[in-house]
């Protein structure tokens, strides 16, 4: 039995994990869960896998938890600071940081200055401490399986390539929900036609930035980061029926593909079960059944998310943090139906205006900037 | 400079690994070349690569170029046997057999044995000596890297995966010319017709194999001896656009596949860097151009050849060898309009009726059935 921490357990990759580590049967000893407030998930968690340890952020929602489940030998902390403790617990053989948001960075350097594998969901933790990460990991024995089915796809193409044949990693995505829509017709949408994911099921926040596309910039900066490769060779592919989960180009010109079924179940078990592959649940992909496969060019004037998120990227330094945190904001204000579609990219781009660029944050620098560019993004709302 | 021995080389393959040759510069020292008897060509590549050692079947033609080169120091032999002893020269880095039909297999034989590695174009080695070159390759320290698009590709997507993992190969296949035909328009194709190949620019035999899909069922059974695995394991996937030259499911459910524009040069040049990649000049693949990739079930009714193949291939021994003897002379009959493009199947059929199946044949043997299955094949058509 191999032990592990699962952050972020009641969240849609947390609760996949846990049913695959169901499914894989008596491999993986759960030794710690959190989640933010949804204690009553996480309550049905404890009293199933029995972890030593349970971390929930909000504080109310500790305190309750703890008087429910006083019969229990899990102990339950309280606050985000105690995400970086179970991350880096002495015996753990795999951290799954499944946080959403920004709060993923912490533990995740936490997890790798241990020297843990980090089988990573929370793309924020690279998109806003890439180059903090990076270091960590050329100094540590550490290591990064990610979880996201692109980066995992990646992450196998590349296994055993030298780093000089790749020409180009070509990054799938789906669309989203309005990638046939027109600027117009994009005004008008509502929150429910944004969470109408067409293939994936996912949580809220990653719907939303599906279906602005920011999802799949934050995906390019984090496949800079992930595989060290320049902005120039990350190119999205737009392929709606997400049956190829990405790509790499090779300097000889062939390109390398990774295909299956969308459910990221595949990614996940690959992630538990790394080096090897095992049978799993998820279906086999039937090629007849799909019968065809699209590709089409990304829209950057009509999905000007995705192209704040090169510029941040190729700019580097603080400007990605202030792309996250802002759209973060965005996004929670349209969910609660403060701002329009469309307002979303004009928050972030305003907020990345009124920001000066600093090479090089520190972790405190990370959470200042991330801080400013909150406010800074709720005031341009007002 | 490495040393390389072109067998076949004024054939399709022949002729572009000699280009890819060119383009890499100064890499490859061509020690020996081939033909059948195309000695306007093979007088030309001599008088470019100044190889030591010609071989030209065909007596006739073989004298008139010794008399024509008579000025270079090129050594020229004739006959088959030679072929063999250009195959296992000491010092060679390379031997590519790109020679059509059963009289692959010697060559193909003196070069492993003789421990080279071996760039095989000529199917015909493994699909009816497929288990004496298994039998070579578990003793000898030879390899095949295969030339064939499709199994060059799986060639790549199985480096470093454990057996066990591998799930299916799935062989893509164009379709040939005649793949949205009905069986009674097939009744009336022409040899015009046939050998306009959709995607591939490839010698005239392999065309029609193409359009009668036997080509497919021969490369299963060369994908059966080359990657050992089950023919029930080994799926044929129609892929009109040939983009996808192969892929690879494994027990996860998760799919690799290959793409790339439609040039031998590729799969050639692989060949010649292995195992590295290299830039070449194959132009690289623009999917966003292509927009479209489509996925059809074979019809083993309206292409009875693959359905042949694949019997053959699973009744195993001799039975390959009679399947790609009757194949051979009746593809021959077909080009001289001599019979209809329906009637190569049948006469495939009736000849393999009439073997009585040999386990495990021997060089001599394998010669013997391959010249009895021409024989009645021949017979056959009369």
């Amino acid at each position: 039995m191999k032990n592990i921490s699962i952050l972020g357990s009641t969240g849609s990759v947390g609760t996949q994990t846990l049913e695959v580590i169901d499914y894989l049967d008596d491999r993986w000893n759960v030794i710690s869960l959190s989640a933010y407030s949804n204690i009553n998930l996480l309550e049905k968690q404890i009293k199933k896998y029995n972890p030593k340890y349970a971390v929930v952020i909000d504080s109310k929602s500790a305190k309750i938890l703890n008087k429910r489940i006083k019969n229990y030998s899990t102990e339950v902390f309280e606050g985000e600071k105690y995400l970086e403790k179970i991350a880096s617990l002495s015996n753990l053989h795999l951290v799954i940081n499944s946080i959403v948001g920004a709060a993923g960075l912490k533990p995740s350097i936490a997890a790798l200055e241990a020297g843990h594998t980090l089988g990573l969901a929370n793309k924020e933790s690279l998109v806003i401490g890439g180059h903090l990460i990076a270091e960590i990991l050329n100094n540590k024995n550490a290591k990064i399986l990610p979880v996201d089915s692109e980066h995992n796809a990646i992450f196998h193409l590349l296994e055993n390539i030298k780093d000089k044949e790749i020409e180009n990693i070509l990054l799938t995505a789906s669309g989203g929900p309005f990638f046939n829509k027109s600027k117009k017709e994009m005004n008008n949408v509502t929150v429910k036609d944004a969470l109408d994911h067409p293939n994936w099921d996912m949580g809220n926040k990653i719907t939303i930035d599906s279906a602005t596309m920011i999802n799949k910039g934050l995906e390019v900066i984090e496949a800079h980061w992930l595989f060290d490769v320049d902005y120039d060779k990350i190119k999205v592919v737009v392929h709606p029926e997400s049956i190829i989960h990405s790509m790499v180009e090779f300097c000889d010109s062939t390109i390398t593909a990774e295909l299956g079924v969308p459910d990221m179940k595949t990614p996940i078990q690959s992630v538990l079960t790394y080096p090897n592959r095992t049978k799993g649940e998820v279906e086999s992909l039937n090629l007849f059944e799909v019968g065809q496969l699209n590709f089409k060019k990304p829209d950057f004037n009509k999905f000007p998310n995705l192209k704040l998120a090169y510029k941040a990227g190729k700019k580097g330094g603080s400007m990605p943090i202030v792309l996250n945190a802002a759209n973060e904001v965005a996004v929670d204000l349209f969910l609660n139906k403060k701002i329009s579609f469309l307002e979303i990219s004009k928050i972030i781009e305003k907020t990345l205006g009124k920001h000066q660029k600093i090479d090089f944050p520190d972790i405190d620098k990370i959470m200042e900037i991330d801080k400013w560019a909150r406010k800074t993004a709720e005031e341009e709302c007002k």
